[in-house]
């Protein structure tokens, strides 16, 4: 035996999220399901966290056991015939016997994408959150500079969720806009329940003046849900890399 | 009452094409839908053609009638806001009371995109046809310029269609690469059923040397659509412009 590292790839539009969930099409469910057709026998794969229903990936991990005399490329090749074309094996490698996607992951880098304009755009719906008022991107950045460090984000996470602590540590938060192209970047150690979501609408509150940024310190303390923006929809949301 | 010109774009993922069926997610359908509530009564919509499920379209166009004291962009923010983020109205003009989006046509602009590299993109696999063989451009281009003027292009037609006669003019045919992307693009003044996806599947299988360029005047001849290529898949397609 022998335990490998993929990296995967994959537009969530169609997708329940990464998690198995019996009866509802779901990322884990169809390369398990490409793993027993492979193997002929149920092999279980390990994410790196769960995504959303509608959210994307560029660099999800997962790790799984098989037999070590199947060489990493012709894995990769296998798998990738048997999963749907909106699913990516990008990369498959050997890692030690005790490697974790999930326990091992230092960090991940998640990016959202705004389509800031007031035209709409039939092939941008899938990946991006549509806003037609104009951005400030100044505001936004000021707003993500305050999340940058240690800080307890209880306040930007949804209910349902449970954690032994609220308490993350952002090392990276920003905002670009490249023509009609917004996106907001977020590296943490980890994230809680919809945080990146939570954020970007709150980002998007601050440029619209309806969350002031005095009062986000005061959020960030209270832990405040209500204080902060709403939830955006999972759709411009692309979990990018996962850092081991 | 006055003739507007709508000009569309959309994602034909999950749409049994243009044309109106019953019971079937259609863009007239939806268009028509979204008529119906703006004006409380059924409205129909002139298409300038048809296009296949799974097609996509940059600037279709259709014509309607409607209330003369309606101003354009009222009306196309009005369509918009009722119909899926996957169709847009990109643009809505008053034409004369005798224009026909259909008649009118002088011709029409297809794109088709191909995606080329034996890497698996889950980005791509709406929007080109996933092709990991390295394909020949020189090849596919000097076949696409044997299909330049006018010809009978019986042999790039599916059955099942009912024209008067299968003689069309391409006014320009050719095929692109830039990176893993290869376009073939071609204008003619009226197409056949299937006739673009049939000049992407036998550009391709020139490529790949199942069908030879020294065939193309006898298959053109003979109206022999077993000597063309396959009909690729319509995902990798786009209707770019109506030209009036």
């Amino acid at each position: 035996m022998k335990r490998v590292l993929l990296t995967i790839e994959y537009d969530g539009t169609d997708f329940h999220g990464w998690q198995y969930q019996p009866d509802l099409l779901t990322v884990q469910g169809v390369i398990e399901n490409a793993l027993y057709k492979l193997f002929s026998k149920k092999v279980t794969v390990i994410g790196s966290s769960r995504t959303d229903a509608g959210v994307h990936a560029h660099g999800f991990c997962c790790h799984l056991d098989c037999d070590d005399n199947i060489p990493d490329v012709a894995f990769l090749r296998g798998v990738n015939s048997l999963i749907p074309p909106t699913v990516a094996v990008k990369e498959c490698k050997t890692v030690a016997n005790d490697f974790h996607a999930r326990y091992d992951a230092k960090g991940k880098t998640y990016i959202y994408h705004i389509y800031n304009s007031n035209e709409k755009d039939a092939f941008k719906s899938r990946y991006a959150w549509h806003i037609e008022r104009q951005l400030n991107i100044d505001k936004m950045n000021e707003f993500c500079q305050m999340l940058v460090g240690t800080h307890d984000f209880a306040a930007f996470c949804s209910s349902g969720s449970q954690v032994e602590t609220t308490v993350r540590t952002i090392s990276e938060c920003f905002v670009k806009k490249q023509g009609s192209d917004v996106t907001l970047t977020v590296t943490a150690d980890g994230f809680l329940y919809n945080m990146v979501r939570i954020i970007v609408g709150t980002a998007v509150a601050v440029s619209d003046g309806r969350v002031l940024l005095e009062n986000i310190p005061a959020i960030l303390q209270t832990g405040d849900r209500e204080g902060a923006g709403m939830t955006a929809p999972p759709n411009g949301l692309f979990l990018e890399k996962v850092l081991y």
